[in-house]
C-alpha cells in the first residue's frame, strides 16, 4: 500500500499591485489603494502535482501583517494526512478557528480570521482541483448532511439551527440538476463597479457607464460620499448615460454616521439609486436598521467588511439590510460563507456578493453559483460585483459576456495567480516594485 | 533655542509568560495561556531619558503577529515632532486609525485595532511622564474641551454628540478636586479573580476565596461554563467559603449560544451571581440583549472583547448589559477608551474594567479612577477587576491594600515592565523559553 500524502509545502507571498498610480478602486475612505494578496501555495507530497492556492486580500500596507498571521497557521496544516484535513473541512475549518490562543486576537475577527479564510480557500482549492471539479460544482454536489457539517453552528442557533438548514438543503436539492444546466448555459447575471470610482473624471464617467451598458450590463454602481453635490451630479450623469431601465446602485464605503445617511440618502433617492451600499461603520448592526426604516424603500446593503457569521446573523435578524453582499476572502473562508448563505436564505434575503480587488471575482463567483443551484435556489434580484481590474494575472480568470458570469470548468477555486506575475509582484523585491523608493518601516509619515 | 524633540526610537519585543505550566489564567475558552505583551518602547532625542511604554495583550500564539502590526505604525512616529504628536492626541489617534491602507485589516478591530492601542497608550505614558504625573491624574487635569478633542464621535452621534459629551463632562466638573482626594486617600474597589480559575481544584478556590474575603475583598470571581454541574458545585462551595453578603460574579468566557445561556443561567440564579459575565459571542449585541431580558433581575455583564466604541454603543442601546467591562488594551488605547466612559456615562451604566493578564491591571486602574474623577463621577457599584499574577515584573506595580486599588502617584501608565523582564521572557531566546523544545512553525499541530 502506498503511503499516504501528507502536506509538506506552506509557501506565502507578499504580493502587491500598484494600483493607487491610476486611482483605480479609489472610493471615499479608500483614496488610494494597492490592490495586494497576502497569498499561500499549499503542497503535499502525493506526486500528483497539485497544490491549493489562496490568499487574504488587502489594499497595501499590512499585507506583511496578514502574511505573518497566515504563517502562524503553518502548524496545523504541514505534515497531517491530507485525506484527513480534506476530508473533514468542518473539524479543519474548527482547528484553525479554535485555536486556544490566536483566538484571542479576534475572537473570529480582523487579520487572524481573514488568515483563517485564506488557508481555508487554499484548502478547498486543492480539494476541488484532486476532485477534477470547480469548486461551485463540487459544493454543489454535497448532500446536505455534508453541508451542515462544514458549518460551525455556534452562536447561530437563536437564528438557525442544524436541522432548520438541513431542511432548507434538502428543499432545493430537486431542483439542483436543472439550475445546473441553466448555469452553465446562461451564467449568473454581473453588475459593473467599473465606471464609478470616484477618482474619474465626468467623462470617463460617463464613456465607461455608456460601454458597460453597451456590452450587456443591467446594473452599475457608482462611488459616493466625499460630496454630497458631487454624488448628485455625478448620479445624474450617469442615469443620463444609462437610461431609465439600468440598475444604478451607489456605495458609500462607511463615510456616513446615522443621521448624515439618513440626510444624504434622501437627497440622491429622486435619482433612483437601486442600493445604498455600506452607509455607516460595518459594525453597526443597529445603525444600518435606523437608516433603513428611515430611507425605505430605498435599499441598504452591506457586508464586504463585515467580519463574522455573528454580525450578519444580527443584520439579519434586525432587519439592517436588503441586500447581503458575502466577501469570499473577509470570513473564514468557504466554510463561513456557507453558514452566511444559509442565514440569508432562512431570512429570504438576496446575497450578492462583493467582489473587485485582486482576485475576489475570481473566488466569489463560485459562491454565488453554489447558492444558486443548492442554496437559494436562485439568481433573482441576484448579481455578483464585476471590475475588470487586474483578471489577466490569474490562471483561470473569471469570463463576463453579455454582462453575465460563465460559470468557471476548471477544476478548482479559481484563486491560483501565474506564477511569473507572483514573481514580479513581490513586494518589495519584485520587478514591479524595485524602481520605488526604499518604503520607511511601516506607514508612510502623514505630512 | 534649543532644536525640538523628535521621536527617534520604535523598540518592538515578542515577550511571552509561560503562565500555562500552571493553568492560572484558564477558563473555559482559554484553557492554557501563555500571557503575553506585544511590547513597545519609544524613545525620544529629548535627553530627558524619559521613554513611552506601551504593550497589546494577547495570550501566546500570534504575539509575533501582534508585534508585526504595531511594527506597520512606526512611520507615524518615528522622525516626527514629540509636542505635535503629544500635544494633539485626538488627532495623533485619527492618523493610525485612519490610514487609508491598514485600515482595511479591520477596519477597527483585531489585530490593527490593538496595535493602535499600544501605540497610543505608548504616547500616554511618556506624556504623563512628562508632565510629571500618573496618567489618571493628567487625564483628570484636561478641560472638558481637551477630553472631547481626544475622542473621535465618527459612528458615535446617534448615541452621543459633541456638545452632549461637553454637558456632561461640565456637569462633573465642580466635584474633580474633592473626588480626587477621596481616592488618593481610600483608594478604588477591586474585586479578585485569583480563586476562580477553571483549572483549580475545589480545594484551591475554597481556600483562595476565604483568604480573598480575608484580605479585604467583597466581590469574587468565578470562571464557569465547561460543565453545569461542575458549576453549582463550585458556586455552592464559594458561596459558603465566603458567605452570604461577599459579590460572586461568574465568567463564562463566551461558551454558551443564546438559549443555552438563559438555561445555564437559570441553573445558577438560585446561588445568586452577582453578574454573569460574557455569556455568548462578544460580538452579538442582540444576543446579549436577549440573554438579558430572559434572565433579569440576574445582571449581565461583557466587553472584554468588544472591539470598539461602536459596538459598545449597540449594547448601551440594545440594553445588552448592566455592566460594561473596557479593557485597557482591546480597543484603540486611551482615546477610544474616553469614548466608551462617556458613553457609560450617558446611559448611566456603571463601567468595571476587565484586568488580569499581564499588565493589564496596572493600565486600566487609571481609566476607573480617571472616570471617577472626571466622568461618571461615582465609583457605586464599580469594581476594577484584581489578578494577583504577575506585577512583579512592573517597574510601578499596582498596589492594592484592603480589596482596594490604591492611587498610582508615580508620573505614567504603570505599562513600564522592568528591563531584565522583558529580557527573560523575550520569545523565543529568552532565558524562561530557551530551555524549551523549538516551537514548530505557527501553531502546534493538533492530536
Amino acid at each position: 500500500m502506498a503511503a499516504r500524502a501528507r502536506f509538506t509545502g506552506f509557501r506565502t507571498l507578499d504580493v502587491r499591485f500598484p494600483t493607487s498610480r491610476h486611482l483605480d478602486g479609489s472610493d471615499a475612505m479608500n483614496p488610494d489603494p494597492d490592490y495586494s494578496a497576502a497569498y499561500l501555495v499549499i503542497g503535499t507530497d502525493a506526486g500528483d502535482g497539485l497544490e491549493g492556492h489562496g490568499f487574504a486580500f488587502t489594499i497595501g500596507r499590512g499585507n506583511d501583517v496578514q502574511v505573518a498571521a497566515i504563517e502562524a497557521l503553518a502548524g496545523y496544516v504541514v505534515g497531517r494526512d491530507v485525506e484527513e484535513v480534506l476530508g473533514d473541512m468542518g473539524a479543519t475549518w474548527r482547528s484553525f478557528v479554535d485555536d486556544s490562543q490566536l483566538r484571542w486576537l479576534g475572537p473570529e475577527k480582523g487579520v487572524v480570521h481573514m488568515a483563517v479564510g485564506a488557508v481555508v480557500n487554499a484548502l478547498w482549492d486543492l480539494r476541488a482541483k484532486r476532485a477534477g471539479l470547480p469548486l461551485w460544482d463540487l459544493l454543489s454536489r454535497l448532500s446536505p448532511e455534508e453541508l451542515v457539517s462544514l458549518v460551525d453552528f455556534r452562536y447561530l442557533t437563536d437564528a438557525l439551527t442544524e436541522q432548520e438548514a438541513l431542511e432548507l438543503l434538502r428543499a432545493a436539492e430537486p431542483g439542483r440538476a436543472a439550475r445546473r444546466e441553466a448555469l452553465l448555459r446562461e451564467g449568473y447575471p454581473a453588475y459593473t463597479t467599473t465606471p464609478g470610482w470616484l477618482g474619474y473624471s465626468d467623462d470617463k464617467l460617463v464613456r465607461l457607464a455608456r460601454e458597460a451598458v453597451a456590452e450587456g450590463f443591467t446594473q452599475i454602481k457608482l462611488k459616493v460620499g466625499a460630496d454630497l453635490d458631487d454624488d448628485v451630479r455625478r448620479l445624474r450623469l450617469a442615469r443620463g448615460a444609462v437610461g431609465p431601465d439600468v440598475r444604478i446602485a451607489v456605495d458609500a464605503n462607511q463615510r456616513w454616521d446615522v443621521g448624515q445617511a439618513v440626510e444624504w440618502i434622501a437627497a440622491l433617492a429622486p435619482h433612483d439609486p437601486w442600493w445604498v451600499e455600506e452607509p455607516t461603520s460595518p459594525d453597526d448592526v443597529l445603525g444600518h436598521a435606523a437608516i433603513r426604516r428611515a430611507v425605505a424603500p430605498v435599499r441598504i446593503a452591506t457586508g464586504e467588511h463585515v467580519h463574522n457569521r455573528v454580525v450578519f446573523k444580527q443584520m439579519l435578524q434586525a432587519g439592517s439590510l436588503d441586500v447581503l453582499q458575502i466577501d469570499a476572502a473577509r470570513v473564514a473562508g468557504v466554510n463561513e460563507n456557507v453558514a452566511i448563505l444559509l442565514l440569508a436564505a432562512r431570512f429570504g434575503v438576496p446575497v450578492c456578493p462583493h467582489a473587485g480587488g485582486v482576485g475576489l471575482c475570481e473566488l466569489v463567483q463560485h459562491l454565488a453559483m453554489f447558492d444558486l443551484v443548492a442554496v437559494s435556489g436562485t439568481a433573482r434580484d441576484r448579481v455578483i460585483e464585476h471590475v475588470d481590474h487586474l483578471h489577466e494575472h490569474f490562471v483561470d480568470p473569471v469570463r463576463v459576456r453579455g454582462g453575465r458570469y460563465l460559470a468557471p470548468t476548471a477544476p478548482g477555486f479559481s484563486a491560483q495567480v501565474r506564477e511569473e506575475s507572483l514573481q514580479r509582484h513581490l513586494f518589495p523585491t519584485g520587478a514591479e516594485w524595485a524602481g520605488e523608493p526604499a518604503p520607511p518601516r511601516g506607514a508612510g509619515v502623514p505630512a
